[in-house]
């Protein structure tokens, strides 16, 4: 399965959990806790990447950052699922920042930095 | 171009300017800055994210929101590069929960949450 | 100076500097740039505070985690200062919380933790 | 009680709570879990800050956000009392700060600044 596939389906069934029973799943649950719970977790799982970053600075191993890193994106489209907003959606941004040369992009970023 | 190649595409930009000039690009810069700094924007865009969602609730517009969230995804990339581990990573951790039914979700959830 | 008086006069200071010009100091500029720019700030230091404290956990320094911590405060009473509420907001809030023992505390949050 | 009293009083029960049996009060507990558990907590609990902050942006209440500020403000003390260090601590460096006239606090952020 390439990672077109994965997003694609990943964001199908997050569409379905949506309509599930809150107590059929720990996504549907999220759903249903609402908004704010779900970006109770965001920010939860990028402090815990932030910390496995720190680990693996460390003791060099990544398994944990990667897993950490999947949560945090997994969380992010359960947010995006809550305004119906599928994973594609993010990966078109991310597709737009392609053709952006990196002497374009530092100039970009110059102007609306802080 | 789809999913796949996108994120197969960013990893080679992250990876090719991980080696430039620190003046050449902003992820250069960053690359070059280190660890603690990449994390900081990390911190930094999951803040914005968390803003734009609650905006989003307020207004209904997603634009900002997707934005957001691709800049969040974008610096968890450049922060996997300071470890030489591709995009390809985070998406085969995630279709590996794409096997995991909800019922079985909610298990192993229930086992591990706090 | 104690702790009452610190807090009181940091409380004043910020009152004044939000009166104050954009460019007469770094508070006033912060406070004209808005709410969101003062959480982004919060959001930031957190992170910060959060990786210092894993740097104190390797090298057992406490210097560089006392300074983020109190950023990390600083901010949040910027950001308390925006809604013109002072910092003995937090410290009644605070004081309230003394007053409940172990066990009342552990019985209190069984009932709201997730 | 002022306000000199309120962060000392509270900097003894968290150091009391230290030495307590992990199943007598959620501090105990959170204590006996270590670090990564309370700066996960730390990183939870900023989050709901920057959230409350965005509700009082819309409906003018600022009651939860004082509520979640000292939620915030509490779990980095619960932070410090893991490296054994006082309350006091945070409110020094805060002192020091006092001392700085907005034109000098201005001057040594740009030096710093990114």
């Amino acid at each position: 399965m390439n990672t077109n596939d994965v997003l694609a389906e990943l964001g199908r069934i997050l569409a379905e959990r949506k309509q599930a029973s809150p107590d059929s799943s720990y996504v549907a649950s999220l759903y249903h806790k609402g908004l704010d719970k779900i970006l109770k977790k965001v920010g939860e799982e990028c402090t815990e990447t932030v910390m496995a970053a720190k680990d693996a600075q460390v003791d060099g191993q990544t398994e944990h950052l990667i897993y950490e890193t999947a949560d945090l994106w997994f969380h992010t489209l359960v947010m995006l699922g809550h305004f119906n907003v599928p994973p594609e959606a993010v990966v078109t941004e991310l597709a737009r920042r392609l053709h952006i040369s990196g002497h374009a992009e530092k100039a970009a970023r110059s102007t609306t930095a802080e």
